[in-house]
């Protein structure tokens, strides 16, 4: 399972201020401590304002690269601004995101074709959520025409089948498996990845949701999620998650990170 | 999810002592919580002196049956004693358990049909414990053949896949759950049941690995569990689980445990 940071989001009030202020130690801080904590990428989202996103991206990527050394996941629907980012990176990123949006599509795919970018991709359309999995799959079958289409290997995709709050529709968590395993069969060289947080949106004790809803995903073949990899809870959810599969050979993962502490509980 | 309340065993030594002194008090205290916490039946076993067995029991059933409703689990390999304590229960209890010993099969099976009994069976055979769930299953197979050559209703089995501990083999917990799956695939009237802790002995961080297993086996198809319901965590893994599963309705047991306290943190 590996895990892409979400904290360094222009949406979340105090991160726009640190960019508006153009305040590096907090968001170099949040570089450090995510990597610390394991990520294998760090979503880089410049926030709510299209005609300096570009700018914002780019001294986001110059300031967190001078901290650490893990890819960035840029997180844009703007063709413009990706294009003028992507030369400020050292590592070769990932793009957030893809949709079945055609406009989406032969916007940000030529991007992703010609630096061999790995590509999150949303199973909705022109800004569409279908309810159901088989059609959130059609949409899955259009992207990964798409993508094969523009030359990029399955393995670069990172299929999310959007996990929508259970607080509307009971079956939401039921929807989101589904997909995932459906696309681990058709699509084995496609990679799974999922926002964690929206399937308890509305809901109480949030954090149980989210990390029970983890668990079973990984099980269904999710390989990565976008998530705050500081909430300890979270990385017991997935340690513990891959030793019950089977798959921390010796307990030794998890024995480990219960010398590190990740077990026990918060002092706060 | 129905849970047997596994508080009064006599192979605790607290609760040995509290049997031994005639302490009537203190298993009334486990009896009554354990009700309110919303057991389904009480597992009730009176230790290891098998020559007053059947006193102990008796003792055991009538404190119990003073304070609390709910039907008895009677946790004892002993016929003889079996048959005298049967005697004293108000409601038809579970007879906790049977497994593929022929001499077990035979001395229980025939109280389980006269009374009407529920009854747990073990996926083992003369004490030993395959490693296979292709083992595990075989045995299952053979312990149906002689429920229903008892006249035992496939509804009143359940079955209990047993869970070894994963810190001598990382694939337990896989074996486990195949099992489970397997039986309510080919017996879909039997239930299925488990003792929980087991899956975690000699690890650190115990509690973690119990609740998750819990989450992944009522997935796979469990329906009832021999479990502290005193253990908020534990409620928490079932509530939250059944959540994702979409089977509770407008997320209102989920609110209402919420409202509870079931998902705060512990104040100790």
């Amino acid at each position: 399972m590996k895990i892409i940071g979400e904290k360094i989001n222009g949406t979340r009030k105090r991160v726009a201020q640190a960019i508006e202020e153009r305040d590096a130690n907090f968001i170099q801080d949040l570089a450090k401590r995510q990597a610390e904590a394991g990520a294998s990428w760090l979503d880089v989202n410049a926030g709510t304002h299209p005609n300096q996103e570009a700018d914002d991206l780019i001294w986001l990527i110059e300031n967190i690269q001078s901290v650490v050394d893990i890819p960035l996941s840029l997180d844009s629907a703007n063709p413009a601004a990706l294009r003028t980012a992507i030369k400020a990176v050292n590592k070769t990123p990932m793009i957030n995101s893809i949709s079945g949006e055609p406009q989406r599509l032969n916007g940000i795919l030529p991007i992703v074709a010609e630096h061999g970018c790995q590509v999150i991709a949303l199973a909705m359309d022109e800004n569409k959520i279908p309810e159901t999995s088989e059609k959130r799959f059609e949409i899955i079958t259009k992207i990964i025409e798409a993508t094969r289409a523009h030359g990029v290997p399955d393995s670069n995709v990172y299929f999310d089948p959007l996990a929508m709050t259970i607080s509307t529709n009971t079956q939401s968590a039921m929807i989101a498996l589904d997909i995932l395993r459906r696309v681990k069969q058709e699509y084995p060289e496609a990679h799974l990845t999922i926002g964690l947080s929206n399937i308890s949106f509305g809901l109480p004790a949030r954090s149980f949701v989210n990390r029970y809803f983890l668990g079973f995903a990984i099980q269904a073949g999710l390989d990565s999620a976008i998530l705050d990899p500081l909430d300890r809870e979270i990385q017991a959810a997935i340690l513990t998650t891959e030793l019950l599969l089977g798959r921390d050979a010796h307990c030794l993962n998890f024995i480990r990170a219960s010398r590190k502490g990740i077990f026990d509980k918060p002092v706060d």
